[in-house]
């Protein structure tokens, strides 16, 4: 069983219209004021609880979750679709997880953009087709050509995507589009930067936020999960039993792994 | 007779697929490389000459031009509908007749929001229902708060449109938008601004540039004219012989009126 | 107050991605096994329950319902927008309310063709803009042919909607349309029709069916009755109190009228 | 080098919106009254001839035009993606192309339906993951019925594609769809037939026409088959120099085979 961990109203416009992760009285676990789902019981209502196929574990049920953001920001924001050529900024578990979700789509090239170069060999291991090494200093307008011409992305990439937050991310993802280009911001980081509105404009991109997920992403993931198309396993790094959860926290604060799995209390059945 | 001044390839993905504005190889009137049309003859391909309606004059005609820029940002890139709070940035001419393409669009409200009272009072009385002057100094946020108090906006405009290109507006216009909603850049300023980039992504915006106009929006403009849904002639607020064209530069460089008209060469039949 | 007469569970896939007109276990008012509303008390969830403006009176309200599934016909489904050329088959309650929001939606013609001249010059007066009287015996290709002649239609109408139910009224819906046109289906008659499937593939229409009313829809028409785009008031042609109800159904299965008011109960205070 | 066969007028309203296929002045290719490529050197536009990956032929080069036809179908019109069960009807060349094309496109179940027992063996082997052998006399919502309980479609299919232009086919189609689905008439056949209306209107079906191809379909296919994710080797069952082209056409005819490659002239170089 995978939990989907939000509650919307079901009543608002934007719920009725089919974008209820924009419902302004959603009841979403572990963000303030509501507490998280780190407890022996959790109440959920029966439609955001799905069954797993018999093929995936409960434990890669536990990565369902980052997948339907990956689903939402690569799918249903970025649009991305076969022969399209994509860039995503932030090899962290998000951004891991874009590349994967893009190459399922089948984007033909798939760059991933980080400023670790361990980050950046992973992802080429796990689903990017190309990697960049971002260094500061550089103008962005300059390394976004070096990337349209190294990556051989033509006029430009069709999609960007920045899953890391990160300010000269964003700025490089705006000059690496195409003209007629989209860019999804899946990230958080400051609240206001820079941002080239000109070229935005004159290149009339496509620029969306991209919150949480949606109608269909939690059903998406599974799939995508059931059939193999996306693999989860060489991203959960650690896993800590319940009584340990807090050693959990300690080891994603230190950036030292990819997903951190707490296991369920030993005295419960969890393997629905 | 009103003429469209950009020749695109018509073979390049983008003009196959609808967006012609967006082709590189683009040839366009008074762009540099390119001379403007302020010439006794120029030629022009057959399919961008539009026939004026009996009761549209050539002069009105002149105007096509900006209100096909509206229509851009206002229908196809804004997607401005029945019912829809819109709030407008900037009351020179292309953001008045933003004002006017959003009414005959059914919006509820348009908001018209100018540092200057004259031109928010022109605005009010030529097609916005609210006009805001835009103060200096205010935090951008607590401005958005107030607009949508004081306008009865709900949870926030539904489109957003700056014709502006002052980063103030940019910032408010963020603010000011529901979750969903959509944002259109319209104007030119700086190449770079201050962007509240988390606001955009947790309210999952719809932030578009838009870029001159596309296939239809001169026939759209054409038709608002000639059914009389927007009207042009309080906008033309200065007119010159072609000997005189260089005054009709002086007057737009001193901001003193809006549309300024050069009529064309007298030895030349153009009232066709 | 207006009450929308259908109660979607609210978890399904169709509800949750916004198309709960479609969802399966749909509680609808009058479709059995479910009793109408003909009583004294009905219980409807709060949100299905919608405020009227103060200039319309409950009286009007009652036309809510119909005029939510010609938006729903017309705009969602058809697609209308300004200056399209709109062909309506069928002069009934809802081919007149579709006949008004294609004009309000700026439709440069909407041809409203029925076999009762009287119907036709009814919709006329209302809110056609050109009316035809379909003749049986008559090859459709060639009456479809006509109406674009005569109608000045160009290359076909953009969108035609039959809100009759006619077979022969279909046929000639699909063959007035131009080339990448849109049919909607609002009208119920025989199960299945004799149907211009060649014409529909090789113009690449797009044919829809059109379902009750979605998101947004009931708002819509509130709205369009609130600030007078459409007036419903020539349309209710009779008017019974509660006790006499049974006649407002002779009356409807005569044909004798358009819409037909049946009061609320005198004891019960429903003017909210 | 691949060619695609139809040149459109480039200037009228349908090529600029991005639909040239609908071009009411389009020269195509061995549609009367123009002839055929059937010749030592044919004249087109550079726009129109395409460069084929270093692995693909140019004998497989001959097969992207259909499989033109098939991305048009199943990916413009039928928008069929990641997880959606559809059935196809017919498996001639287009409906074997159509299978491949929904599989690349990640459908979760392709059931192929025929009434020939081989071809529809084939088309499992080839990219189906179902088969039906169509039997006449059925009622056809019986079928439909059946054939969801069968290929456990749930509430019915998401997308249906009819590659045979036989009247059952479309009837069942429409029946076998989900509430919302969407139904692409891709094979000619009769040009009336009778149609089940009812069902196509209150389960609010999408039902569309597809029309030879449009922008990017020719680059998809080729894109196709340059990585492998469509493979047409297996389709190509005769082949026969220049000078027996005749022969091609028998066979053809005759029904004998799926896709029949006529050589190129022996003394022009065609291998570019």
């Amino acid at each position: 069983m995978a939990l989907e961990p939000g509650v919307s109203c079901g009543v608002c416009l934007r719920c009725k219209e089919g974008r209820y992760n924009l419902c302004p009285d959603m009841v979403f676990a572990a963000t303030p004021p509501n507490d998280g789902t780190l407890c022996k019981y959790y109440a959920l209502p029966a439609d955001l609880c799905y069954k797993l196929p018999d093929n995936v574990s409960t434990k890669s049920g536990a990565v369902v979750e980052p997948l339907a953001v990956a689903v939402h920001i690569t799918v249903r924001q970025g649009g991305v679709k076969q022969g399209d050529n994509v860039v995503i900024f932030g090899a962290g578990p998000v951004g891991l997880l874009c590349c994967a979700v893009a190459r399922t789509y089948g984007a033909r090239t798939v760059v991933v953009v980080d400023i670790n170069q361990q980050r950046v060999n992973f992802a080429i291991n796990y689903a990017a087709t190309r990697g960049i090494i971002a260094e500061n200093g550089k103008d962005v307008e300059q390394v976004a050509k070096d990337m349209i011409e190294e990556c051989e992305l033509g006029r430009g990439a069709d999609v960007a995507i920045d899953a890391s937050g990160a300010e000269r991310s964003i700025q490089t993802a705006i000059h690496v589009l195409r003209p007629g280009g989209t860019f999804v911001q899946g990230g958080m980081g400051k609240p206001d930067i820079q941002f080239p509105i000109t070229a935005m404009c004159t290149k009339e991109l496509n620029v969306k936020g991209s919150f949480r997920y949606g109608p269909g992403d939690y059903d998406l993931a599974i799939q995508l999960l059931g059939t193999g198309k996306v693999s989860v396993k060489d991203l959960m790094t650690h896993q800590f039993a319940f009584a340990d959860a807090e050693k959990a926290f300690e080891v994603v604060k230190a950036a030292d792994g990819i997903k951190v799995i707490i296991e369920g209390p030993s005295d419960v059945a969890h393997d629905i």
